[in-house]
Formats: C-alpha cells, sequence, structure tokens
C-alpha cells in the first residue's frame, strides 16, 4: 500500500483533531482510500507547549523548512490560522510542489484567487472544505452536486457563536452580555467577540460560498454586514410573539443579474428548519432552480467535526494522486456579476418604533411609511410606557433604498425612533 | 467542446426533468463541464403519449436497440422505473460500455451488487444519486465526505407520501384516511399506497443508504418493517402533549459490532430538526464518530429536484470522461456485519394501552413491566372512558426483546391491549 506523508503547520484545535483522526481511524481509511496517511512533521509556533490527547509519532518543529524542504511530505494541512504567515507557507508549500489544505477562512476568503492560481500553476490541489461551517460538507456539495443547476440563493447560519448567544437569549431569556459571556466560559468566544458577533467572520464564509454558488469573488467591502450586538431580549420577545426567531444570517443572492450580499440579523418563521438550528450548530440553504431548497445542518466548529472536514480533503487529495488527477480547482466556476443595487434588494421587513404618546403621532408614523410607498401586512401597537409607546410592524416587501428614505426621515422627525429594523427570510 | 451523448428509457416525470435542465441549463453546463450534453434518443413504452413541455429535438422509439446500438450514445439514463426490464436494459447497456445513470432504487436495493460488478467489469460508470431521497445528495456526500470517519447511525425521513400524510394528521388534524386521499389527490401518493404507507419504498432506500454508511449489503428481509396506516390521530395527539412528533423513519446503525436496519414510526422531540420537516420534503441524518450530527433536508421527489440528482450523475460521469478516471465504483465501502439481535436492538418507548377502569387494573399494568425489566420516565393515566382507561408511558432505553416480552404477556391479559408502541428517537 502506497503512503502518503502528511505535514502538519499548527497543533492547536483543529491539528489535534486531524492527528486524531489519521491514528484512531488509520485502519478505515487505509481500506477505503488504498493509501496510508501518515503525519510525518508538525511546525508549530512554541514547541515547549504541552500537548495532550495525541500520540506523538512524528517530530515537532518550529522552523517551516522542516515540512517545505521534507521530500517524504507530500501534504501540507495548514491549521495554524492568522493570515499573513499562512499565505506565505501555503505559497511556499504549493511552489514546492506539494498538495495543500487549509481551514483558513480568512485567507481564501480574501487571497483564495492567488493561491488558487499557484496551486494550478503548479498542478497540485488546494482544498479547503473545512474554511466554511465546519463539519458540514457545503463546498463539496455545491461543486458535485449543483453544477448543472442555477443557485439562486445560498444562506444560513454560519457563525456558531453568534448562533449560541442568539439562542440563549430566545430560550434561556439571558441578555446579550449575560449569553455572551456564556459563550465565553464555554469557549464558544473569544476574549474579543467582534468578529464573531459583528459578523466579520460570516462575512468572510459567506464570500467563499459566493465563490462556488456563482462563481463571483466578492471583497469584504462589497457585503453589507450587521452584526448582533445591537439586538435585545426586547426584540427576539416581540418577534417571537409575531412566530418568529431572530438568528444572524449570511444571505447571497441573485437579484435580476446582480448579487446580493449580506450578513445581518433575520426573522425567520417558527417553522421553517433555520429557525431550529440551536446553539453552535450551523446550517447552510441552498436555492437551485431544479433542486428547488436544500439544507445542510451540522456543527459549526469544534475539534473532530473541522478536522473531520480536514481529513475529506486529505482523501480527496489521495483519491487525486491514486488517480493522476492533482491540481484541477477545487471551484472551477467562475463568472462576474455586478452588485445588487439598494433598490433591488428587497424583503419583507420587521419594524419596531417608539413614538411619543401624543395625538396624532401614529399618524406622523403611517404617513412617513406611505410616502416612502411601503405597506404593512400586519400591525401592532403596545400600550404606552412612560409615555413612549412602540410600534411593531411587518411590512409588504421593501427595498433597501425604500428603508434608508425612512431612516433619513426619521431621523429629523420628532419623538420617533425607529427602534429595530431586520429583513424577514423567506 | 467534446459532446456526449445521452439515450433515455423513460420520459415520465423524472425523464421530462432531465430533458428539460438539460435543455434549458445547455450554456452553463457546457461552461461549467467542458463538454456538451445532448439526448440524442429516448425509448419509451408508448410512443404516441402526448408529451409537452419539453422541445423535442430527439426521435422518441420503443425498441432498446436504438439506443443501445446506437454508436454516438455514450450514458444511458434508465428513469423507466419497474425492476426485471429496467434490470436487462441496464445490464445490456453496461455491457455495450455505456455509461448508466439510473434513479431506481428497487432495482440498486436489489440488484446492485450485480450491476455494479458488471460496470466495472466493462471499465463504465454506474451512478444512481437520485435513487435516495429525490433531489438530497446524500450518495455523493457519504461517498466524498465521510470516508473517514465511522458513522454510527443514518437515519431520516425518506418517504415523502408517508411524510405528507403524518404531516397533515399532525398540522390540518385529518384522520389517516382523509391525508391519504388528500396526498392521492395532489399525486403524492398512488392508488394503491402500499409501498410507500407499508414502509416498503423508505426500506429500499435505507438499504442503499447502509451501502454507503456501513459498506453493508443488505436484503429486505434483514429490514424489520412497520408502516403508517394503523397510525391514529389519538397517538399523534397524544405524543404532541409529550412534546413529540411522530414521523416515518429509516434508521440503520451500528450496534455494538452489528447492524441494525429498521423502518417505523418514531416519536421525534418537536424541538429536534426532524420534527420540522414538512410534508413531501426529506432529511438524512448521518453520526459520525469525528463529524457528530450532520442533517442533509430537501425535496424528496418532484420532477425537477429528482432530475437534478440525475444531472449531478451526468456531470460526475463528463468529469470522469474528460479525466479518463470511469469504471470507479460509486461506493467502494463494503464490509461484513451481522444484524444486530432483538436484545441489542435498544431505544426509549412510548406505550399507549387501554385497560378495563377495575381496581388492580393499573397494579397488573405496572407488574407486567416490571416483570420485563422496564421501567417508566413519564407516566400518564386518562380519566376512563367507557369504561376503558389509557396509560399513556415514556421508558427508560429497552430492548426489542424486552418488548416482545410484554407484548406476548399482554395477549394473554385479560382487559389489558397494547394500543401503540413506538421507539423514541434521540
Amino acid at each position: 500500500m502506497s503512503e502518503i506523508g502528511i505535514g502538519l503547520f499548527g497543533l492547536g484545535t483543529v491539528g489535534t483533531g486531524v492527528v486524531k483522526i489519521l491514528q484512531e481511524n488509520a485502519e478505515q481509511i487505509a481500506k477505503r482510500t488504498g493509501t496510508k496517511m501518515v503525519v510525518k512533521h508538525a511546525v508549530v509556533h512554541n514547541v515547549n507547549k504541552t500537548r495532550s490527547g495525541i500520540i506523538n509519532t512524528f517530530p515537532i518543529t518550529d522552523n517551516p523548512k522542516d515540512i517545505l524542504e521534507n521530500d517524504s511530505i507530500e501534504i501540507v494541512v495548514e491549521v495554524m490560522g492568522s493570515i499573513d504567515a499562512a499565505r506565505d507557507i501555503i505559497k511556499r508549500a504549493l511552489n514546492a510542489k506539494k498538495h495543500v489544505v487549509t481551514a483558513n477562512k480568512d485567507l481564501i476568503a480574501i487571497h483564495g484567487q492567488e493561491l488558487v492560481r499557484i496551486a494550478h500553476d503548479n498542478g497540485v490541489d488546494l482544498y479547503y472544505e473545512a474554511a466554511v461551517a465546519g463539519g458540514i460538507p457545503i463546498l463539496r456539495t455545491l461543486t458535485s452536486s449543483f453544477t448543472a443547476d442555477e443557485i439562486s440563493r445560498v444562506a444560513g447560519i454560519i457563525n456558531g457563536t453568534s448562533n449560541f448567544i442568539l439562542t440563549q437569549m430566545a430560550v434561556n431569556h439571558l441578555s446579550y452580555a449575560q449569553a455572551l459571556q456564556l459563550a465565553q466560559d464555554k469557549g464558544f468566544a473569544e476574549a474579543d467577540p467582534t468578529n464573531d458577533v459583528e459578523g466579520f467572520d460570516a462575512a468572510y464564509k459567506l464570500i467563499i460560498l459566493s465563490n462556488f454558488a456563482f462563481g463571483v469573488q466578492p471583497v469584504l467591502g462589497d457585503v453589507n454586514i450587521k452584526g448582533i450586538s445591537d439586538l435585545t431580549d426586547t426584540d427576539i420577545q416581540d418577534a417571537h410573539q409575531l412566530g418568529f426567531a431572530i438568528k444572524l444570517l449570511g444571505v447571497a443572492e441573485r437579484v435580476d443579474n446582480a448579487i446580493s450580499i449580506e450578513v445581518a440579523p433575520h426573522l425567520v418563521p417558527l417553522d421553517h428548519p433555520l429557525a431550529t438550528v440551536h446553539n453552535e450548530n450551523n446550517a447552510v440553504l441552498v436555492n437551485g432552480e431544479s433542486v428547488g431548497e436544500i439544507i445542510l445542518y451540522g456543527p459549526g466548529a469544534g475539534e473532530l467535526p473541522t478536522a473531520n472536514s480536514v481529513l475529506s480533503d486529505l482523501t480527496n487529495v489521495a483519491t487525486d494522486l491514486a488517480l493522476n488527477t492533482s491540481g484541477r480547482p477545487f471551484n472551477s466556476f467562475n463568472q462576474d456579476l455586478p452588485l445588487a443595487k439598494p433598490s433591488q434588494r428587497k424583503a419583507r421587513r420587521f419594524i419596531v418604533i417608539e413614538v411619543k404618546d401624543t395625538p396624532g403621532a401614529m399618524y406622523s408614523v403611517t404617513g412617513i411609511f406611505a410616502s416612502a410607498q411601503i405597506s404593512f401586512t400586519d400591525l401592532k401597537q403596545s400600550p404606552a410606557v412612560n409615555g413612549i409607546a412602540r410600534l411593531i410592524a411587518i411590512t409588504h416587501p421593501a427595498s433597501d433604498a425604500q428603508l434608508n428614505v425612512i431612516k433619513t426621515t426619521l431621523k429629523n422627525a420628532d419623538g420617533i425612533n425607529l427602534r429595530s429594523e431586520y429583513k424577514i427570510f423567506s
């Protein structure tokens, strides 16, 4: 049986998981792929750190050359994180004609095109299934099962940290601050949670999903991003009363012949499968003209689920090696689509407005919406508390451009405050 | 650009869908696969039938030789249904060194091994993604993303007809007969619904799922099958009150070093994603040691979703042709596992017992369970109606062997009737 040597950059959570699966499932992997995959070397930042849970059958050093110039290593697994250092390592590995598997979403979202080109020039594989939605095999599914379909939308819960926080707020009635603290205690959120709760992590993943689903190559600035840190438990309760959960969704969709890419909290009907995606789990929904609606659900992070996605990349590299078919791009879909304009980005809306409880206040509010051509399907006014009434409305489809008119008008309106505004996902 | 000729056996729902997608998405398919796929001929049973919705750019005849002996045809798509005739056609196609794509689950479940061997001997592809769960790309996912993982369970809602009936009973409070009638009116159920409602259709799909997930080759007699035709709206209401939906599930799971394969109505907790799979939709859940729990959700049938799965097979054949890698089996996982014994097949149970409302009746019932070593976690007695009280119980995990003891005892017990008994899925 042929042996494939693997070099690991990084022995953190995912790296350790990769070693564990390779060691524990060695026999099955050999049986099913016809090759023996062996970790030959790991390069880490701090060689003195204690590492538990893995049988240490390979040298661990801090010199990249120990892998990059090691002829017994055919595949480099990059799970060290960071952007610049990882980019440098991956470029050197590809140029040394080593196949590369990475879980680095930020890197692929920003420098993917450059790395794909270098892999192609060197005739080697570059796979990154683990970069999006942890254990969910969404990228390989998009590239192998929907090639003949026209995808109209890819959307989902692709940040486990924020979904954990929203679940705790909705189910256990924690405040945002309490839920964030719990996420941090459980290791789901970092000390500085910005990347997760402000939507940047989801935006990077959505960029990669857009590559595969639409063949486009957006940059971070092309994504409309709104996080969950402003969200209150009142919003969650109001939404729930109307039959919706609030979820942070990444949504990339075709609008006419353009593409809209957005990360924002959305209202999801309680009987929609996305509403039952709880805690740190992820789910990605794909709408195709032929297939209709498909959802892939699973763990969005974690040592072994993410490592399993790395392993699926490794077994695919092994198959390519056995068949002599290395060097094909992971995603071969490329096309140019313009970004959708605010006037094209339409959705039903959930809107909460606070008004001073004075005669004519509600008349002013409805007048502002009427002049922006936005009409309601549901409208609910709560009794005034401290002289402030709450108006909760669900609208017919309205565009971002129309909402911008409302926002501008309300900024100058006395005694009327736009408290919350979310799109409704359907 | 190279052209690939396709011959179609069958122009029913799925066949028509295949032609539509090939015609409407021709440009995209050519761009993404680098090949032009063209239907060259269709063979049907009745050439005089009117066919709408497709542009007829190819001859339609009733002579199989028109495809099988046509040198311009490289891929045969079998969507004519039936077992014996389809088996004959596919064997002849494979032996004529034509690649075959089929959606025929019964055929693959029964004669899959034989056909796989013939395909291998002829160095051609045999793909059948559409045979299981319509538009959901579960087979390709199992074979390409979980090769390195040890799967412990594959389960799901894999019969759309029965799920439609159960949904209508639960949500719209129809009786079983009314729900079946509605399914027939909508074209989801056939005039003779046996195959769907008695679990045979799901059993065939579960056999194929077991091939891919566990490498085993069960026959229909290895599957424990119970359908939904005995199920009453009272069962559904009782289950709902305790926080469960009732779903017809196919469940194949490893138990120690054996395999248990079962199709039966199960109770699913209302907050479990499977409980939100409504009407004709399907969902397949995979538990892997590394990946944890993954669910793929989508349309389980329908013209275009199922046709999209055929198309994903076609584009994979095209890729194999371009790379000169044809002839690899769709599923390469093979191993022998014994069937689990009734004593190994354990689950929590939902049990409904009717007892004559006499002193000591409940004492007898609880005594019977105690002597079978089955204990309860929840127990609820309803007030007697016409002298008959209902006892609804949820048990700790109990084996099929223990339940068989109960059933035998109750058969001989006076005034005690086991009304319903379902496993609880978790």
